[in-house]
């Protein structure tokens, strides 16, 4: 991209506060981290973008395996007889997905789906191999893209094809099955907290919000910086609804003949629209430190002076030596000014400056990209001050998304002030709920949010559901949701 | 799988002189590599068979980066307009793509074509990019599946769909693309060798033989163990076919408008296929050590006995440490003589087995899974003689794969001498060719043998083609091929 342009889309990202959506589409587009195909709906994803996803697999794939879990691949296409085997699965899928009719210049004799999820054509093939109890657990993944058609798109958050994983796991007891169910979703917080800095909810679906089939779906949700609701991970105790309709039987312990109980558990390419939209600002992207592809990008200043560029080399190449991803800037076409301002718009977290006073004084400028704080460090003091203060501008961003989000959080006292609320003031409101699919409905029909999640952090807010009245049952999450 | 079912495995694996196409599906099925789907010409990866792509992809990914190559991703579907723009292409492809023409219950205006390959819409990207010489060059690649619909598969070496990365770049000169085709078909080559134990002849396509766009494609070709070859993966110098056919155009040093050259090149999970071939036994799999899912298997003899077991974990975790892939095999339920069938069958270099005489003797018996040969080591010297070890058996295995190589490459005086051979002792022949398409058409027709590449390493074997007699222009080698 050539100068002019670049300088033009530093200035024009839209206020966050007069258009949140116009601005999480400006700073995608502009720190060109993702773009649309000729596709409708499908996105490509570019190496900055791409590089924050290969971060977050890194983490997963570590943890998986660390877990016990191995990988493997299954087919794209799935035939309609096996998507239609779990009555629930089906009428939840089969409205988005998209159909292969033809093969070559052949019409096929059973349509085949690309895969919105892997479920049944998994499953099919459990069946084909289990055998004894001997064998299990089994505790498989895959890597890959899905394809769900989608009528409303936005790059990362909801695309007609995106990037995941998927587990699907098999056990002897239900008790197994939920005790890996909520150690994936524990993992999925782990990701998001520890390694993206976004604080999350924990709990369980209501039960017309769960995964089409599922026994049980357990969510971790986070808030936006607009007060809507992103659901971020789920994982789902699936029972032995699918193990019966597709017939996986094996030998227990007992010699007798059982389905096994099983699990599935995942995440998408949509947390990266949500690390964007929980953290960034009116200058662009912010990047966690632990899944930014450039942690620290170092700035020569007057680079053409004696002994900079060296200089700017030298602590570039000992930060590497640490690990860190460390980008040295020395295009001569363009000014540290404009450096400053592209990789603040990019969010990288740190930026490193040396000019020539600098080197005589053997220090150099830091900037943070959270804080916008600047100060002096001494350039021997850098191996040990820059790794502390990764992990700073981490806690930072946690603590600050925290705090937005508990500002964010509302109780409210009745049903009118609820819809007030929603309408003026988006965020969570946390309050108590009946159980009730009907009241939750109407509440959906009415205002749009809906319930985001039970969490497992339940307080006795009152007596009785805001919503209708009646005895109240659990204390719940409700937002409008991405 | 229960225990029963599994001795019964080890049993049949049909010898390979009686039928390698029958000792290939058994050795990839009972070794636990992969699985046939439900749906026709589709493989399921199992995770045995997936790890080794995991270090194949983890080898490159670091070359690919070290080269200078960033990751990115494209979508899956590509529209029938897209993939028609470029002739050649369109022709060769056209025949063996899947179709996608609904998306949940409408149909779509335009047929979507599964990927199966993804220049095109690549290339459509890359339009909308580049504007100046600056930004070259493009050096992108992507991980993904692809679909080519086949009429005859078999698992890794011609499947429906399979996993591969397609790297796709654009230069300012012909010079530099054909430098970076040519560095990418090096590292190919590296890696077959270097980590998969494969060595490979390097040479060019003949034009009838190169990919359906390509100005020029280059290509890694090996021997598997029953005289036929395998295509191991290509690197294509695309010039400016797809540039203009896509009105990909910058701005040049010059402040000319300029369009870009163009490279692509893959491998993919052929590659496993490859290995079998190449490697395997009457006894199953001898797999390479730099990709084996497990390098070294111990496996302790009267475990019950004191000490052994402690003793197997201890070796097992000091090997760990180092970096080698152990697994320590402890399972009661099964017989050292059963584990030792098992491991063997399923390729494990080396195995060491210890029990309690052995452990009074301070010593462990180790196997070789190559050579079969059974020596004694000194528990203390474990740490470094394993890792030697595992060189010599990836030294041993290239050595014994080239001699294989030479041993089945012929010369041939005459076409009728070329026709008893390819019929009676398949292998390669090297023979000069007069370069004639026609000449080449004759050939495959009759003897269903092709021009496996014009190799760089040329030699004058004689003045004139043995198939037509005109006057001779490259030497090549031919071959039945996979």
């Amino acid at each position: 991209m050539s100068k002019n342009k670049k300088e033009e889309f530093v200035k024009d990202i839209t206020n966050m506060e007069d258009d949140f959506a116009q601005w999480y589409t400006d700073v995608i587009r502009k720190t060109d981290l993702v773009d649309y195909s000729p596709v409708k709906g499908f996105m490509v994803i570019k190496p900055y973008g791409y590089e924050i996803w290969e971060n977050i697999q890194a983490f997963l794939d570590r943890r998986f395996k660390e877990t016990g879990h191995k990988n493997c691949y299954f087919p794209l296409l799935i035939p309609e007889s096996l998507l239609n085997k779990e009555k629930e699965h089906v009428e939840g899928f089969a409205p988005e997905v998209a159909w292969v009719t033809h093969g070559g210049s052949e019409e096929l004799a059973e349509r085949l789906c690309v895969r919105p999820t892997s479920e049944t054509i998994i499953c099919s093939m459990y069946s084909k191999w289990l055998t004894s109890y001997r064998e299990l657990p089994y505790l498989y993944n895959q890597w890959c893209s899905v394809v769900r058609w989608e009528k409303s798109t936005r790059p990362f958050l909801r695309t007609s094809e995106f990037l995941w994983q998927e587990g699907h796991t098999l056990h002897e007891t239900y008790e197994e099955a939920q005790k890996e169910t909520l150690q994936m979703l524990d993992i999925y917080r782990e990701l998001a907290e520890d390694v993206l800095a976004i604080p999350m909810i924990l709990g369980e679906k209501s039960e017309s919000e769960k995964f089409a089939g599922a026994y049980a779906t357990y969510t971790i949700e986070a808030l936006m910086h607009d007060g809507k609701a992103l659901q971020s991970g789920t994982s789902h105790n699936l029972g032995q609804h699918f193990t019966k309709a597709f017939d996986i039987i094996y030998q227990s312990r007992e010699s007798k003949l059982e389905y096994p109980f099983h699990t599935s558990w995942g995440v998408s390419t949509r947390l990266i629209g949500g690390l964007i939209m929980v953290h960034g600002d009116n200058r662009g992207l912010v990047l966690p430190p632990r899944v930014a592809p450039i942690q620290v990008v170092v700035i020569p200043i007057q680079q053409q002076k004696e002994g900079v560029l060296e200089a700017t080399q030298k602590i570039s190449d000992s930060l590497k030596k640490l690990g860190i991803r460390v980008l040295l800037d020395s295009d001569k076409n363009t000014t540290p000014g404009w450096k400053f301002n592209e990789y603040e718009m990019k969010g990288v977290p740190l930026r490193i400056e040396l000019g020539p006073r600098d080197l005589q004084n053997n220090i150099v400028m830091v900037s943070r990209r959270d804080t916008l704080e600047k100060f002096q460090l001494s350039i021997g003091e850098l191996e040990t001050k820059i790794p502390e203060l990764l992990d700073n501008v981490h806690n930072t961003m946690f603590e600050k998304a925290l705090k937005n989000r508990e500002e964010k959080t509302f109780l409210v006292e009745d049903y009118e002030q609820f819809k007030k609320m929603m309408s003026e003031k988006p965020g969570f409101v946390k309050t108590m709920w009946c159980g009730d699919a009907e009241c939750e409905k109407r509440v959906k029909e009415e205002t749009a949010a809906t319930i985001r999640c039970i969490p497992f952090e339940q307080e006795n807010l009152a007596d009785v559901c805001p919503f209708c009245g009646k005895p109240a049952k659990h204390m719940v999450y409700i937002a409008k949701a991405y």
